[in-house]
């Protein structure tokens, strides 16, 4: 174990019918909110009319700032805070999924500081503070519901970046599987491996000797995900399946995964921003697309910690470490095959030449965020594994 | 899943040589404070000073309450509560085990209101407000430093009541293994009993049908405790050992073992505070003599879900459940009795014909907490099998 801080503090409501539960929460935090979506998707299924009911009955006044895109952009974010300032709001309401809160976040930070929201994610600034937040989850897969980080794309760079801060949790998320039941199957697996990945970067990459509270952690939220990701696609109205992999998801991103690990990277998110953002792919079909060739190059290096991931989780009985190794990747890839989410280029249309552009991005993020183990070559060679 | 409602505020602070953290963590909170703590440990292993110079280091002055007793008594805590009043204290600054900390708590409540501290124990009042705590954690096992949970003796009628309330979380607490260094090997078994039993508790005894999330979480963290266990038994120095039980003991009650699998029962807690108020005898070791039998009496009814235990936890590979769930049983019992945790009355040196009366207490609890399927005949037959 390495020393650790971990603090978090977010309320989670989580229950079929809580939805409705919206304007109490916010209300503890102030009578003037940004009521942040994103397009059509609350709006058929009701939670739209649910949200506002709850925040009129609880006398919440709101201005709606819809149209939240799903690789949230700056340009949308700073209309946000614009609107936040000019009309002196109190708070942030988010309803929908990981792109609605995030920016809710980023609008949160904004909102509190004189300078231009993006010196945030260039590290110019930090946060000091924000506007306290609520959410409304529904699509289980980022985590933002319960942690401080998120992720903005820059309308003209394309720069897909992000950050954390402890000021951003949101102070209540709240959870209702039932808003999740009309979530399409494409969407359902891409957060799968959204939210798997989120437990395997530090589990592959920490370097504690002995970390057995995290691995097993992991090992047993992502067969977790697996199985209740199975359910749902078989049943799309699986309560128990949809439950599940909503408290999954937010358990898989809110720091206890790798609290006490030391020092871990994030080399699949690395590789996979500049796939969503250039070419506007969902950022789980990017990972599922990543992970696999980014475990098969690192397996040469470190198979015993590859052969532990197939052992434990798929079951894969061989002694021989590199090829336990193997076979586990390999199972990784067709259970992401089967359940629909990509793992090549050809399948996210993304095209094979823009390989070096594409490592040049992850280049540039690798620097901001410290990972500076992977040269250009290095980038190329996993690139072409996914090709 | 059921629903449910997740809300830990406190702030961890893990690692090697954070004791010195205290004073600028309670400078936050205030500058007067009750500094807390039991008999002579914490200064033969010079946490005390180190807490002491922080304190004063930070400018938070402090009024000292020494002598908290391993089951922590109500006289000493209506002594701490007067002084908080009389002095107008500000905070509460907890060192020491899950004693010491929930007698923290304990003032914390009953500083802030006129009436009389028990009444939150007999379920006269409900805490609305409380103090601020910092604690400064030297024993690993009750959780008592993540959660709202206290458990107090009546000194006069030797009742054991406990209750848990949200503004008793701990502001922050710090988690240093190396204040654990010292703990002799009993406590260290005792411990161990202590915080698997809080995992256990709910795995056993809720209803969900299907409980991935919490049943591998409870299944990791037991396998984890007994091998850190082992580790630190082999060599109480052990920094692996000592640093993984520590964070594992937290994890184990801080309700995520037990979030959404709906209603669930504490039986072992009921049937176990009898002994340890009648006869002053450890918690944790009170656990490991009632825990095994609690369940060889409840696999009766409910085979497979200890058969489950079994498998993962033992890796037991037998197909009957019941006797899968028989070995599964004896090899607990083998396993606490290795690591030097009592088994039987005759270990724990509690006479067998006080039954009845001790049978008599857990009822009067049951009732308390509303646990009411057990009669006292069953009670008589699950404590027979501790003798």
């Amino acid at each position: 174990m390495y020393p650790f801080e971990y603090h978090n503090p977010t309320k989670i409501i989580f229950g079929e019918g809580t939805v409705g539960r919206v304007g109490g929460e916010a209300r503890n935090w102030g009578r003037k909110a940004l009521f942040l979506y994103g397009r059509n998707s609350i709006k058929a299924n009701g939670v739209y009319d649910q949200a506002v009911a709850s925040l009129r009955q609880s006398g919440v006044n709101y201005v709606e700032h819809p149209g939240v895109k799903s690789n949230p952009v700056l340009s949308h974010t700073r209309q946000g805070v614009e609107i936040v300032k000019k009309e002196r709001l109190e708070l942030i309401v988010a309803v929908g999924g990981g792109s609605v809160i995030d920016e809710a976040k980023a609008i949160a930070a904004g909102a509190v500081v004189e300078h231009d929201v993006w010196d945030f994610f260039t590290q110019k600034a930090t946060v000091k503070d924000a506007l306290p937040i609520v959410t409304v989850l529904t699509l289980p897969a980022t985590g933002s519901e319960m942690n401080g980080g998120l992720v903005i794309t820059h309308d003209e760079t394309r720069e897909k970046f992000g950050f954390a801060a402890g000021p951003l949790h949101p102070r209540a998320s709240i959870l209702d599987p039932t808003t999740t039941y009309t979530v399409p199957p494409d969407y359902v697996a891409y957060s799968a491996a959204d939210s798997m990945t989120h437990l395997l970067e530090s589990y592959f990459t920490h370097n504690d000797p002995w970390a057995p509270i995290q691995d097993r952690y992991v090992e047993g939220l992502v067969r977790t995900i697996m199985e209740a990701t199975e359910k749902i696609l078989a049943d799309p109205r699986d309560s128990q399946g949809r439950a599940t992999m909503m408290w999954a998801a937010t358990l898989a991103w809110n720091r206890l995964a790798n609290a006490g690990v030391g020092p871990f990277e994030l080399p699949n998110h690395m590789m996979e921003h500049p796939l969503s953002g250039l070419y506007d792919l969902a950022h789980g079909a990017g990972l599922s697309i990543v992970l696999p060739a980014w475990m098969q190059w690192s397996a040469r290096q470190r198979p015993a910690r590859f052969a532990r991931f197939a052992r434990q989780v798929f079951d894969i009985r061989c002694d021989d470490d590199a090829e336990a190794a193997r076979r586990g990747i390999e199972a990784l890839r067709a259970w992401f095959n089967k359940i629909g989410t990509p793992t090549t280029f050809a399948q996210g249309r993304i095209p094979a030449e823009d390989i070096p552009k594409i490592a040049d991005e992850a280049i540039k993020l690798g620097k901001l965020w410290g990972i500076t183990r992977y040269t250009p070559e290095m980038l190329h060679e996993i690139y072409r594994l996914c090709v």
